[in-house]
């Protein structure tokens, strides 16, 4: 009998209303996170592996222009774009990550050279750009990032002195994937433009391994979405993790106790997708929505933005 | 009764041997952790609190030029000093780290800076100095990072174009300290100038919560040296309290494991020092030696460096 294999997608989470959607708005983000799970799951089926499929699902996300990451990532306080982005490989530990990078096109694919060929785990700012183009990355300008939606959100903060619209606006613009493939390897992506308008450097828990981003093949595989700061400081993927090894407890107990009970005790807004080695997936939120999707070998398939 | 209080420092791991060390270098690095040790029990003992305690001690451990942390911090790939440095209060979770910082005189005291006043937890490069600023920390120009030793030591590296010399040379260049104080919060504060000729903008584990620096008055407070890389993917600080709360092993037990099995298991050279919260001590490491002095309330003082 085959494994059974599959994956989970978020495209970050926070204060999302059905009231405040267009019918038309709504049908594009369901659209961006159909294609990326579809990107995903077709690598999964056809006996790729989960790190090739968290990363071409992010990938997509990235290039997907209403998310915030990659293409469409929100501007910082000086008008330039600074990216995070993690990814992990559950069945070695192995784990690559980028943080305040510039120029890249999709910075998860730099996350995954990080793992494979620096030697090293954390790249930040313009020694990470470096690299990219080592690498031989694909890189753009400026205006490739520009999205006329994310400029009038930047000026509209910057006329505020909003240092963190993405907090008031209750909006945690982030992306992820968590995947089981055929052969029980568990890994996980994540990635994120950030605060609009954010300033000194900032860097939220997506390139955290361990807090915002996790993966082990003795248990499961986490990509976070919430107010950075409060997962960084709970650590939040292993905190899962340890919960289901050390406690015994299921992916789903520990996930909720984490993201309904902990989390909410601190005021950290926001969600999570996760996967465990018998492919159970669990996406809990404790925000309005969280726009997520999950399909799986056994026909699972879902495609949600609200409670 | 009063509480039991205490705290542990290092000044780094790796492979330290009393054959190749003279008695005069070798009594200078006892003077310097002996007026780190001193200087956050003074502030225990006197009923400060345990974030005070590991914030001047790493700050000792960082004006010493002998310790690879602030004054004495390595040369990086251009010749210049990226630092990295968190703090973290058991008390509250509040934490704050600083990555690729230059000028600070004491990139321990700008994290404190972040935890208290930025609203964020981890600050990278750049924005992290303009911060530093901002908050009128103690800045430095190049030459205050100047020490001949670490002159040398890049100067070889450049020449045989090793990328990584701490790492051939097996010698991990951290400080770190943790603390109990007599209200019974725990807190842990590491810093470092990382890798010598490192490029890239590389980022090890003592910035990352979790990894090389974790408090938590549930359980304990912790401070890492050794191969950032395999400590990241590991998420040694914070598996141990895990340990520990979810599997009720005893603080030397869980460190033992992570240190002495785990960590051996993946390469994962280096040790830390830890404290729970009755006050037990411990301070691992699976290399040759490891820098390193504790005090506490009960009479018990070391200070030592081999095995």
């Amino acid at each position: 009998m085959e494994r059974k294999f599959g994956l989970a997608i978020h495209g970050g989470a926070g204060t999302i209303l059905k009231s405040l959607m267009s019918d038309e708005l709504q049908a594009q983000y369901e659209e961006g996170l159909e294609a990326a799970l579809n990107t995903g799951y077709t690598i999964l089926e056809q006996g790729g592996t989960s790190v090739d499929a968290v990363e071409a699902a992010v990938a997509s996300l990235e290039d997907f222009p209403l998310f915030n990451a990659g293409k469409g990532a929100v501007f910082n306080h000086i008008g330039g774009h600074e990216m995070d982005a993690a990814i992990m490989d559950g069945s070695t530990l192995a784990a690559g990550a980028v943080c305040g990078i510039s120029g890249a096109k999709n910075p998860v694919i730099v996350a995954r050279a990080v793992m494979e060929h620096s030697g090293h785990v954390m790249l930040a700012g313009e020694g990470a750009d470096e690299f990219a183009v080592q690498q031989k990355m694909e890189m753009r300008p400026d205006d490739y990032f520009f999205t006329q939606q994310r400029y009038d959100q930047w000026q509209d903060a910057l006329k505020e002195d909003k240092v963190q619209l993405d907090h008031t606006d209750k909006k945690f613009g982030t992306v992820g994937c968590v995947a089981l493939d055929k052969a029980g390897n568990l890994a996980a992506a994540t990635s994120t433009g950030g605060l609009t308008n954010k300033k000194f450097g900032r860097v939220g828990d997506s390139p955290v391994i361990g807090a915002g981003t996790y993966a082990n093949n003795d248990t499961c595989a986490i990509s976070c979405t919430g107010v950075g700061e409060l997962f960084i400081r709970s650590v939040v993927a292993h905190d899962i993790s340890c919960l289901t090894e050390y406690k015994g407890m299921s992916l789903a107990a520990a996930a909720d106790l984490v993201v309904m009970g902990k989390l909410v005790k601190i005021g950290g807004e926001g969600g999570l997708i996760a996967i465990d080695k018998d492919g159970t997936i669990a996406m809990p939120f404790n925000s309005e929505g969280m726009y997520r999707a999950c399909r799986d070998s056994s026909g699972r398939k879902e495609v949600l933005i609200y409670k």
